[in-house]
């Protein structure tokens, strides 16, 4: 199964037999809201905290996914993911209502292509049959724990990004028809020593760089093997620097080959600043939009690069840097479902 | 690869090559002092915060490991791993030191075997070579997040436990001498409507028994095929419910052969209260002590079964109660070395 260092071949080519998709009311007024399985029209989701509702957007999620692949939840040996909330909380919660195997994970924003990697090389392996992944954040939620209370409405410099609200997640078998997870490049923490976290998208850029290029190598394939290169969340100003860097290291790579889901997922003229961001922003646009896009034939072989920024306001406070992380995952259609 | 519904066996028998354990002062007066690689002797570690002490634990843990395999750095293709501090900056941060690619884990005190479980996995699959897994904690640096600064010298109930301060990590490869990885269940979330924080290993007794449980059934083996059913830190009062809950549920196992590594650490007369706590605990017992006394010849087949509550203050502060885990990993070991 192993072909480089740090990236795995999938010779067996796991299915992404479903996904599930729930938005809140800023992504339902996006520019892909007819992605989403589930849009809420508020960020309360009839919930009593800002945690419980994100805790509730991971639920429906995985039901949504069990539902349309026509299985029972017991069937679902494990579910891998996690959020940014301190000790991923609504993910957890989320698994004592699911009552599946759980294996938590953190990796800020990269946290959903983590998963698929582990989730897709498990069940390469033939060690699950039904395998849940996926990853979820809530805008409200996440903004009173990194920076303010959005009660507050704090101001924000322009290179800053907006969390979305939602949950994204993907059901993996071995066999069935859909689209395939065919390699992943696990990432390393790359810290160019920026300190502005209210610029995430320029300190994960070249996170997001490391790992294409050790993926591209690794695999011994050219960048024009993929349709479509998309990050998971560096918004207009890393997804520019992380262009300028690809071809500063000899990466040829045309604009429309090489997007950002956290420049898909909203409308122009809503006040996301540099963008989206958010462990559900690469988890919605990827499971909804962008496999929606495969099935309908507009491309056949995408790499999915989630980007993470590994700080917290607690390693800020203490004058660290901000390390940051990317892990790759190949998904390829071939055009029949 | 695949026995039961949540759990794998493992056909190739991965190898603990190598293990790296470091603890802090408390440990170094503990009962099993000798067992660890290295320890400090203040809680400091010359660094100017608890929580970047905390990283140079496990960063000391991974060089130990490395150096007693007697292989480069370079050569490590994956570390998985975390810790309880938010967004488990210590590892992500030890991580950006060691630069090995990174899958950062959340599972409370059962990181340690969810790490050992998946790396296990991926060495039996043949997706790695060398694979670094492991857990650490800082008694002051949990304290202070979870309760209150140390320096405030809070009270505690006597059903309270000690957090390690402590790494422990594992080198696993698919070849050479050693103790062999040769199963793991995952854990479900259990939660049995416990809401007292400072009573952590009664909330998470009823998980350590459903993972047992499932383990002895899945795998289709009696609980005298173990020589120790060890817990992560369950501590006195957790300990005596998940024994009273197995012979309950009809498991045979005797009191020598049911241990627990919170039980373990500490010196009789330490101000522990119920024992020892933190993902620390279980990773710097399993990873020195107890694998120690099995290449002594002491005992050959040992289950661990790493507990872990997967609260947050915040989700205490808003009511909710405790949602539990525990995964398990045997380890076995034939007496050559």
């Amino acid at each position: 199964m192993l072909k480089g260092h740090r990236t795995w071949e999938f010779v067996q080519k796991p299915v992404i037999l479903s996904t599930g998709t729930v938005g809140g009311p800023f992504e339902g007024n996006g520019a892909i809201a007819e992605d989403f399985d589930l849009l809420h029209s508020d960020l309360w989701l009839n919930q009593d905290s800002y945690e419980k509702a994100h805790r509730v957007l991971l639920e429906e999620a995985c039901q949504r996914a069990i539902e349309k692949a026509q299985i029972q939840q017991e069937q679902v040996q494990f579910f891998l993911g996690g959020d940014l909330i301190n000790q991923i909380t609504p993910t957890s919660f989320a698994l004592r209502t699911l009552e599946i195997p759980y294996l938590g994970l953190f990796g800020a924003c990269s946290t959903s292509m983590e998963g698929l990697a582990l989730a897709a090389f498990i069940v390469n392996a033939k060690g699950a049959d039904y395998l849940l992944t996926g990853a979820s954040s809530h805008n409200a939620a996440v903004e009173k724990q990194f920076r303010y209370p959005t009660e507050y409405g704090g101001q924000k410099p322009p290179t800053a990004q907006w969390t979305v609200t939602g949950a994204g997640v993907a059901l993996l078998s071995d066999s069935g028809e859909g689209p395939r997870v065919t390699s992943a490049t696990v990432g390393r923490v790359i810290d160019m020593g920026l300190t502005d976290p209210f610029n995430m998208g320029g300190a994960m850029a070249p996170a997001a760089v490391d790992t294409i290029e050790s993926h591209l190598k690794e695999r011994g394939i050219q960048p024009s093997y993929y349709d479509l290169i998309v990050t998971g969340d560096l918004g207009h100003i890393g997804h520019e620097i992380a262009f300028d860097l690809l071809k500063k290291h000899g990466i040829q790579i045309s604009e429309e080959q090489f997007q950002d889901c956290g420049m898909m997922i909203y409308r122009e003229g809503q006040p996301v600043l540099a963008g989206a961001s958010g462990a559900g922003c690469s988890a919605t646009v990827v499971y909804g939009h962008l496999l929606n896009r495969m099935k309908k034939g507009e491309f056949k072989r995408m790499l999915v690069v989630a980007t993470g920024a590994l700080l917290s306001p607690v390693s800020f406070q203490q004058g660290e840097t901000i390390p940051c992380i990317a892990h790759a995952v190949s998904i390829e259609f071939d055009g029949r479902q």
